[in-house]
């Protein structure tokens, strides 16, 4: 750390001291510098260790949570940014796991691979119970098994079949793969589906409160991916509203096992200890912030985001302490080569993503803009699918101070290029921007547009706000939300390049002499097929 | 079973009664027979299902193992096979799982993917001490070591990194693929290279001899596949010569974290709870031996066989139920089909495959051949090592009468041909033999050879003894040997297809003129470089 503030206060101060000095050595251009500070002293895997192996998985509100939150505090303010805070917001319970242990005991032994969901209640002890496969996906199949359930530990998914991996588990883009990229996707509104969308954002609660009025002891999901990795996610984490069932998510091969085994009778017997705790000491979560003051007030700033939370089963390495390494690293290296921006240049690690991009639209109605409260309660699942479909927006003041969003969130791979999100004005001034690091692979900007992660909103109201292209790697055949999400399979030379790429667009972006275009804010959104007849049978 | 008794008697006396019937129609062609038996009456994946989920693992001597040999026993009986036995030999302990649990407890609580490694002791509760990483694989590493171990749990593997997956992990061959195989390979015998083999199978023991010496309380290896898959392999099965320290194979995931933990300090601690038991009550491994009888009884026997025990990660689905269950299947059609051979059909299933081909190598002693002892005492491994190091090489009289060995050992792949196993004049007739499975993707003759299965001592001792080519599928990359080894893994077409491309192969040596062209039985070990000069460092 010495050694960076050092660098930095010599970089500061460089034009009226540096002159008494002996020798100085000639000034470097930005770019080489930017290089120069994220390749020889990069910080940005120590970074990542840190919030994975040593912090751990980062839930939401969880105490891990709450450590990662003051270190990052800690860590920005020892970088020397300014205005480094935490934003709060309505979430609800933390929660963790201490230990767990899911067993067949019958017809014969076997220690089960398996995790408690995500806000599930602790057995207080072992549960011991004879399971029923009783596959449930939508509250209209509750009618089948009702009067079924009563002292059961019910195995609610379809046990299907193992998916052949027919394609490379790790794979990095090609020219051919990022062309694909280049198109325009137009925005698209379904109200039919939309309803129906709607309607299953509520079956986690309607099961449980299913399964409660049942008698069912406690209830197992199968893991999505085959060959024993596990998730565990859930989303029942309101305060007063957690799940009333034991819950756990069993690997495929032992879920199909034990369902085949009923199917054959007699049903198989578990113990499940779930021993979790949930954490109430605060409700809120927060968004952490940091700042590098820029020279002109009037001139608005630039962000760059990752979310910081992450789900349990691994230590949310790719997903996404990557991206949350990449953002302080980027913010140290600015720092650290003293930078004096036009624009300020601020840096977001996101809170509550996984449960619905809770922290970046939290950040958008505080400051970007307002959409018009929900006609009918929402949960968050709902409230992120009804984002773009609740209309006017209303741009708040900070609307305009918002001159570029640069969000990672899709693991550890090289970022090899960027999303323009149907932002068409902006693709060639991206493009001049990245130039530089066309020889290390970062030199695409394509036109189409991604979702599902905190640039989202931002975007769909107009605003500059890109997610990066990056090489997939492992992550969406293996370490996404798995518990093979873990530090060994990050790369530290692709996390390198991704914290240098962010700090250059960062500071492109923050010294341009105008800031980017954007799109017009939509004022109702694009119904794709205005003339279709709703199925109301539809799936 | 009752539909299959019915069939069988009327193929087995067709002649005199069916005579009188009011339609008897014409035979069918013994080929369309056995793709009518195997396909429309396959029990192929019920025989596979029993072996895997109902009675699990079958490591040799384990009480699972004890239950299956009863089982096919009675099975091969129920079939109308006669002869029908077990043949013991010495092999050792028993050994089972009935719970395990693997927690890192500081710095802070994780529940690792964790499995005790076969033939391990119990911890009788929970074993509780910090680690120390102290990779060793050879005995020169152990100095380095000495003194620092007591009261540890000793991580033994060096943590490595990450393999990227940039392979698909679910492969089917392609003619290409199948022609690379169409070639010679030179037996090979490097003296030195022996030599370091035949000290590195002791290893096992001398790790645990010192370890104990020196006071530590546990023992833990990393997977060697990564994102969480777990084998668990152990080889120290011999009564009097169990382990001393409780041992776990630790995901490649959470050790390599526990790894980087103990690098930063301070050291992590684990609780082990190893609920394990030894098994002493018979200390013979059995293989199962069931026959079709010939009406030549000068003709000699032409066999098929499969390794039945695996090991106890998984159910030992692909590696070897999958077998095991054609070699079954392929019985119960040939005997439904009522087919009188002129040579007798002998159906094996060897135990203690996994722990170095005792079932093989004893059958061989036994019936066709003998071996000089070796020099000095060998453990099951060096024995495995050092067989075609020792001649000359004795034939017993039943070396004659065995005129055909098949071995499937691969997967539950489609059998796509067979290895020659450097028969050549073999090839032709193997050729014309399988040439009706070509349109079942099971037309190829290759010339190559195969190691590592129970055919590998026949064939070296120039008996016609082969391997079967199958589509590898996920059995290299995912199942081999890992907790994914479950019945779900078993594609049932390419099993259907498997026992019925085994029967017909069966019958067509059992019926040929002529049996199949032996090779020479060899007098010495091909020495590949006379002239190398040692390299006493040599790894």
């Amino acid at each position: 750390m010495r050694l960076i503030h050092l660098l930095a206060t010599a970089a500061l101060v460089a034009t009226p001291i540096a002159a008494g000095a002996q020798t100085t050595p000639p000034p470097a251009p930005e770019f080489a510098r930017v290089v120069d500070e994220g390749t020889n002293r990069s910080q940005v895997m120590v970074l990542a260790q840190h919030m994975t192996d040593v912090i751990g998985p980062r839930l939401t509100n969880s105490p891990q949570m709450r450590t990662a939150e003051a270190w990052a505090l800690a860590k920005f303010r020892d970088f020397g940014l300014s205005n480094v805070r935490k934003e709060g917001f309505d979430f609800g319970r933390g929660w963790s796991i201490n230990a767990s242990s899911v067993r067949m005991v019958t017809p014969r032994p076997i220690q089960l691979t398996a995790i408690p969901i995500a806000w599930t209640p602790p057995t207080n002890g072992t549960l011991s119970a004879p399971i029923i496969v009783a596959p449930m996906s939508k509250s209209r199949h509750f009618a089948a098994w009702r009067g079924k359930l009563a002292g059961k530990i019910v195995l609610v998914t379809a046990p299907g079949k193992v998916e052949d991996a027919t394609e490379p588990g790790f794979k990095r883009l090609t020219g051919e793969d990022i062309a694909k990229l280049d198109s325009y996707r137009e925005p698209s509104y379904d109200p039919a589906a939309q309803a129906r969308r709607n309607a299953a954002a509520t079956f986690e609660e309607e099961l449980d409160a299913f399964l409660k009025a049942e008698g069912a002891v406690g209830f197992a999901t199968m893991s999505y991916r085959d060959n024993k990795l596990l998730h565990g996610e859930g989303y029942m984490h309101k305060a007063g509203a957690s799940p009333s069932l034991p819950g756990v998510q069993i690997a495929a091969e032992d879920y199909r096992r034990l369902a085949r085994l009923a199917t054959m009778g007699p049903a198989p017997t578990l113990e499940i200890m779930s021993d979790v705790a949930y954490d109430d000491s605060d409700t809120q979560a927060y968004n952490i912030l940091a700042d590098l003051p820029g020279t002109d007030p009037r001139a608005g700033y630039v962000m760059a985001g990752a979310h910081y939370d992450s789900w349990v089963a691994g230590d949310g390495a790719t997903d996404n302490a990557a991206g949350s390494a990449m953002i302080m690293e980027a913010a140290r290296i600015l720092k650290a080569m003293g930078v004096r921006p036009k624009r300020t240049i601020r840096f977001a690690l996101w809170n509550g993503e996984e449960q619905a991009l809770y922290g970046s639209i939290n950040y958008i109605e505080r400051y970007l803009a307002r959409r018009p409260a929900p006609a009918t309660p929402e949960n968050s699942t709902q409230n992120y699918y009804n984002q773009t479909t609740r209309y006017p927006v209303t741009p708040l003041p900070g609307y305009r101070d918002l001159a570029a969003y640069f969000n990672i969130d899709n693991g550890s791979g090289k970022l090899r290029g960027i999303h323009a999100e149907n932002n068409a004005a902006a693709v060639p001034i991206l493009r001049e921007w990245l130039s530089p690091f066309a020889p290390m692979g970062s030199g695409s900007v394509v036109f189409g547009r991604t979702a599902g992660t905190d640039h989202q909103f931002m975007a769909a109201i107009g605003l500059p706000a890109f997610q990066f292209i990056q090489d997939p790697l492992d992550y969406s055949s293996i370490t996404h939300h798995s518990g093979a999400d873990t530090f060994d399979h990050l790369k530290a030379a692709d996390m390198r390049q991704g914290a240098m790429v962010l700090a250059w667009m960062l500071l492109q972006a923050a010294n341009a002499d105008t800031p980017l275009p954007r799109n017009p804010i939509p004022n109702q959104p694009v119904v794709t097929d205005p003339f279709a007849t709703p199925d109301p049978n539809a799936e």
